[in-house]
């Protein structure tokens, strides 16, 4: 058995896919969940995923050996102050958070160094646009990567053992620093996300547009990015106003990259259209070579109509 | 028989899907393909799809009473200027392109009205980013919308036969002006397409990032972009010189969006993001309800998982 009792703080999509695996896996004795959400709690409970569920942090973790931070990061400084006198001493906290800088400096502030908590950031990059315990899935992590952050307060068997426990769920794991994770899910994920969500805005809003029609034909391209903008709002909120200086950084490249699209367009410079749209083609390629080109729902989507 | 012979001008990811429905569903006597590209030819041969293939187009057309325009719309002219004395009268002339009013300025310009070929636009809003007469497939255009944009040169009969032919393929069936149509693709599809394009191209350019970890996390938002950045880049070059005006004026707004985004992260204004991201969610269940959320290639896939 790898742990003895696992704290999920966070019974959402990430949350409750881990916790699928734990239980599933057996990779612990006994798998608990915090969560402020009393509804959430029960479907967990329903679903046979978690063994005890709690209300309170505090509560939650006592005896525990794993504390798994699976909220939004906003809220991972309070729930460390909250828990902190109740950890044990070779506990180890993680979390699943996006960003990894802060996520870090908001924990490690509120465990006192002296309590011989051993802390460890943790980013599995894998989730789909839905939230909630009943939209995850054990295969969730299955092919991804998971991306370990050790600092001063880690210890190599604490990395050890979370390297086991993701690769148990399916990962591949790589260790970096927090802040080069946070540069490169800059480029990858919140830059993304950010333009999704406000390109989802600007169409919503047009004037003089039928908003029936703007869903009607919506899979001629608009479609796939409400998939991403329907991401849930909370967590990224936090992701985005807690990398702050990167994510101002990228809007500001993308921004001239883009008035320079718009002048080929005006000025007719379908060469130069013609150059970055086979650029593009090629980076395409890379990702499906790469095997990441395959996304979670339509795994589940297949899986579903597998079984019918 | 619906029809006696049609001609699929540009045997790809459309034309070659519309041809396996023409013959699996017996909706012509005669398939023929034209196309400048050998080797598409000798696919949709070997694939059983088409009858005969033609790397000439007035060739092609002799005898034919139906011509489907299926290749880029930048080469509507120069092929409609080519085939037009050698089309009979009371042959039907249309097309599949993302740009109506564009793509009929050209084909009635260079057909002569005295001729009497019937001309009707037409746009199955379909697709995957794929290209090719391989990457077809018969169910591409099940549940999806077909846009028909009749004009002066249109007959009844003719919009009747071409709702016929698209309906057999699964198609519902809208008629509007080529304008509203430009206008309408313009919000839901050529600017989404201009976005991913341009993201995948800033984030590709990144200097001080290992383009492999680009690549290997693309899978936490950056790989969505690529599937549509991964689209054919002639067939876009032309779509976006081609409704210039409306996609120019939407570029802006996106803009003016984007920047007062970026202002809120910058002020730390997170009840903003948040509102905005509710939106979009909102939206994203709008789309599900409209049974509009589910890609082809995800059916495609679970099509070939349930193969095996």
């Amino acid at each position: 058995m790898l742990f003895k009792k696992v704290v999920i703080a966070g019974i959402g999509l990430i949350g409750s896919s881990l916790a699928r695996n734990l239980k599933n896996k057996n990779l612990a004795d006994k798998v608990v969940a915090f969560d402020k959400n009393a509804e959430y709690l029960q479907q967990a409970l329903n679903l046979g995923i978690v063994d005890e569920v709690y209300s309170s942090i505090s509560e939650a973790v006592r005896g525990a050996d794993l504390v798994v931070l699976a909220t939004p990061v906003g809220s991972f400084g309070p729930l460390a102050k909250e828990m902190s006198p109740f950890l044990e001493k070779g506990t180890i906290v993680t979390d699943v958070g996006s960003v990894k800088k802060y996520a870090l400096t908001e924990i490690e502030a509120n465990i006192p160094e002296n309590s011989e908590v051993v802390i460890v950031g943790g980013h599995p990059v894998a989730g789909t646009e839905k939230s909630g315990p009943q939209a995850g899935f054990e295969e969730l992590f299955v092919g991804r990567w998971c991306i370990l952050t050790p600092s001063s307060r880690s210890s190599d068997e604490a990395v050890k053992k979370l390297t086991e426990m993701w690769q148990f769920a399916g990962m591949k794991i790589d260790t970096m620093s927090a802040q080069h994770h946070d540069k490169v899910m800059a480029a990858v994920s919140h830059l993304p996300h950010l333009i999704a969500f406000s390109i989802v805005g600007t169409v919503a809003d047009l004037e003089g547009y039928e908003q029936k029609e703007i869903i009607k034909y919506s899979a001629s391209g608009f479609r796939d990015f409400t998939r991403i903008a329907g991401s849930d709002p909370t967590m990224w909120r936090d992701i985005l106003l807690n990398n702050k200086t990167t994510i101002l950084e990228l809007i500001q490249r993308f921004i001239e990259d883009l008035v320079a699209l718009e002048r080929n367009i005006r000025w007719d410079e379908g060469d130069k259209l013609f150059e970055l749209f086979s650029r593009t083609q090629k980076i395409r390629k890379e990702v499906i070579d790469a095997k990441q080109d395959q996304p979670e729902h339509e795994k589940r989507l297949c899986a579903e109509l597998k079984k019918n």
